[in-house]
């Protein structure tokens, strides 16, 4: 019966779709998609893009904006005749066109020295629109600056590369995460997929890992995630070679709820096969101090070699 | 026990409301539904209405209520006199009244240039109400704007017509959907009902139609949904011209999750018998490029002819 | 093993707590409850109060703060001296008072028409205060505005009665619900929870309800929600009278997903022994026009005689 | 199969690092743990520390930035000259400075008395900039006042101690926990895990308890949380010595849904073997009054003698 299990083992990837060499998933969890002939009202998914440009980009377009809005209402001032802005100093058409671009500006903001004034009907109307444009136009820069700080950014860090080490009386696919932040991560969850391309064929096989711990309440240290390599498991008595070979590619997601933004958080990254070290573990971060517990996050990529059982 | 399963196969459409002939659901994935005799007070979701309202509307009624209590309160300045503004280069009341007029404008949008300046007691009082609507008119606007960009706009973008195709040794009933934005959509669910006149009835049938896969980490592609027509399905030995009469309609629920906005956001879109090809395939749309696959979205409807098994 | 079950039955509602005759949960959903001697910081939850108390006292409070702050800052600019402002045309103290209070309002709105500004030190460091302080209150005001109007607000309505009426060889305890707006409530959830005092006891015990459909993936109609009166329910073989002595009531926890706000929404009602019709069922509140459905919602309380089965 | 159930067991604390003596979780529910050698970038998560730093700190900060940026731009204008400015009554540089920082005051607000204003095209520029500049960043203190408003906050209360009281035929360890505010919380779900030492070993074990009751609809009053200590409890035949040198740590982990902001809340604290009574039992804090209960907040931590059962 359909809608039983809430479980999303099922990635959702091509098993044909990923076969041209490159990640199915990158490193900061985007996809090597690109979508062409998208019709063009659902590209203009303006939000979107504001939410997520980087600050220089943001603020860049901002700035862009204010200055081309300006030079727009400079010219319209212009255009009516700088003699219906009383207090202009000015002679020539350029100096007109300057003084009237900083009453424009001085109208946006809703800032209106008073020096200059509008005194005709017409320059009246214009400023009149202007500055409810401006005050419009803040609210919308408001609107995202909030859009922006309130997104939530997980940051989970994964270390760089992962490890077969040595687990229990067998062996074990590890990586770890932390979160650097000082928000509180809860009820975070994890899961591994491996994709290996199948044998005298052009498609990849998936396969669900099962992890020593999957779900934990609270992440306020260093996690090592573990895959136990039993009998079980897709990676028993594979070689290293075999999984360069295979072009084996793991694919981890992560699930949180952030406390400090009361929000679902996602995260996802891959390991290469070539992003694995065989017969190495992790280094100790945890170090006890008389008020408690230090992390050193900077030893996340740490690694010491370790025998590893046969 | 009540209360076990969380899953909403039961769609909460009537067996008989749904028979006047028109569709359960829409396209656009909303209901052919009028309500009448709303008690007055529940009708005024004002809140729904301004975020949901087309983008021009919008902005036509922030224009037209900034108009509005622009002449509001230029009645109320020229009502108490325009002799209590200082600055007026007016004689006749009509000249009073515009300039009274943009006066309000310079006030509400707390411009404030000062040529003209209340100087009574009276038209300050008013100038400084009216100033402070206008803060909470902007700020209302701020709410409002933000409200809009930050509700989620899944446009989950549904092929045109449904197929019945060839699946392994049998058929199946397909469509196909993609996510033609930029953002990650997460956790994808999606529920197929069938709906049927029941024969020599005034009712109407529902079923769950088991799919494929119902459920998706991720889909960075075009997705393709499958019902297989196995000896389990209302479907099987149904016949192009039985679906017709019976005025089937397939209604589809999805459900993700938009990383973009943290939320869950929901699509619903149905086919009707009529919006179904017989012995048709949907065409290929990826192209692997060096450095990664490119979906031709343009292409979610194009389908080709293919035999189906018997 | 606990946390296995999410299903929430058990109320919370104490077994003995509930004993004073008056309802475990009132008609709007509210609790009798009063909580004293709450430690004085935790009472202090002023964005709660702000977004649920009624608009008229929300203005009321705005308006009354706008005047405070402005008599306040008059003072400081009377204590200061009035010297300290150009522009003043008054005379008398009281009338300098009275140019002050509207200077202030012009400085806190940032209106600043300039005809009055401020020209020593003292008197400029005390507007640049006040014209912040200004700024900062309306932002709180925006903030407010928009979380008062994008709580959700179900306003699920709810027959004014239940009805004990024939349901099909048996009887059922029926009510139904509507959503009278236009907002799109998804996955809806209901609970019926029944508390009866113990026989010759200070107790009451709680029952779950059984229902016909507790899960609904849509509600675009009017919902009648039905609890089959089977021999395995608590109201089995009761009679009207005993309802009445038991002090029954009935609790209703509805729970959705609204997909205008994005937001899940509870909504909760109760209907005591008093507030039940034996033997009359719901009036039909649907009629088929070309277009579609409509629901007569001003219809949801009208019923009609209805023989019980035995 | 991993990822099939959906409880949070595992607290993600390791059995190792806990065992410095100190608390896992302290009794605001934060963790003993400090990070060091985190990347720069990623430590700065501006928006957290703005939205959860105290209210003198945060407008400290503003009125510090405000204060500071006008200084800034006070040097500039200095920079340029103060002839660019109309208006100065000035002669002294010092004088000329304090002038140029109220005219920036007015300038960053947009208040714009106009007595002082720019006349020259470099000064109208930084005038120009300085205003959009106060814009975005009022805009920005309006998402950091509703980002600080609008987080859930449940301040769920403890009790100060737990207590051993006898349950039933047994005993029991019981804690209890009320919310003192008017808001709503549904769908209550607590979790109780124990940490003790291991004999003889510098690890620590953890243990997930029973409990009576462990979800509840609602919480309208106080709740007494209980482990009932039946002989499948780790607490079986312990005596308080025992508790008290294996360090005893009762983890308390609670989520619910606040109604009054739509978001989910956690809520932790902890309990020490030395937090805990042997031999006491709550006292009753309800009071039943004419128009409904009354519960007194302040007796939350009262407790009187109980004898215990064998």
């Amino acid at each position: 019966m359909a809608r039983k299990k809430k479980n999303f083992n099922d990635l959702g990837l091509g098993t044909k779709e990923d076969m041209g060499g490159y990640r199915a998933i990158n490193k900061d969890g985007s996809f090597n998609v690109k979508k062409i002939n998208v019709p063009f009202f659902e590209r203009l998914n303006f939000f979107h893009s504001l939410i997520t440009m980087s600050w220089p980009q943001f603020f860049g377009l901002i700035l862009l904006g204010y200055f081309i809005i300006n030079l727009v209402f400079a010219s319209a001032y212009s255009i009516i005749g700088v003699e219906n802005l009383t207090g202009f100093k000015t002679t020539t058409t350029l100096e007109g066109f300057i003084e009237a671009f900083f009453f424009s500006a001085q109208t946006i903001t809703t800032l209106g020295y008073g020096r200059v004034a509008p005194i005709s009907n017409l320059a009246n109307t214009v400023a009149a629109v202007e500055s409810m444009l401006g005050l419009l136009g803040f609210a919308l820069a408001t609107g995202l600056l909030y859009g922006r700080f309130s997104r939530p950014s997980t940051m989970i860090q994964y270390s760089a590369t992962a490890v077969i080490a040595p687990y229990q009386d067998i062996n074990g696919f590890m990586f770890r995460v932390v979160n650097p932040q000082n928000n509180h991560l809860l009820e975070l969850e994890v899961q591994l997929n491996l994709a290996m391309k199948r044998e005298n064929s052009e498609l990849r096989d998936f396969y669900v890992l099962e992890l020593e711990r999957d779900k934990v309440a609270f992440m306020p240290y260093m996690w090592t995630i573990v895959h136990p390599i039993s009998n079980s498991s897709p990676l028993f008595e594979l070689k290293e070679g075999q999984l360069l070979e295979k072009d084996a590619e793991f694919i981890v997601s992560m699930k949180a709820f952030d406390e400090s933004t009361s929000q679902s958080v996602y995260s996802r990254s891959s390991y290469k096969a070539s992003e694995i070290k065989w017969g190495a573990k992790f280094e100790y971060t945890v170090t006890q101090e008389k008020n408690g517990i230090v992390i050193d996050v900077g030893k996340i990529d740490i690694t010491e070699k370790a025998a590893l059982n046969d």
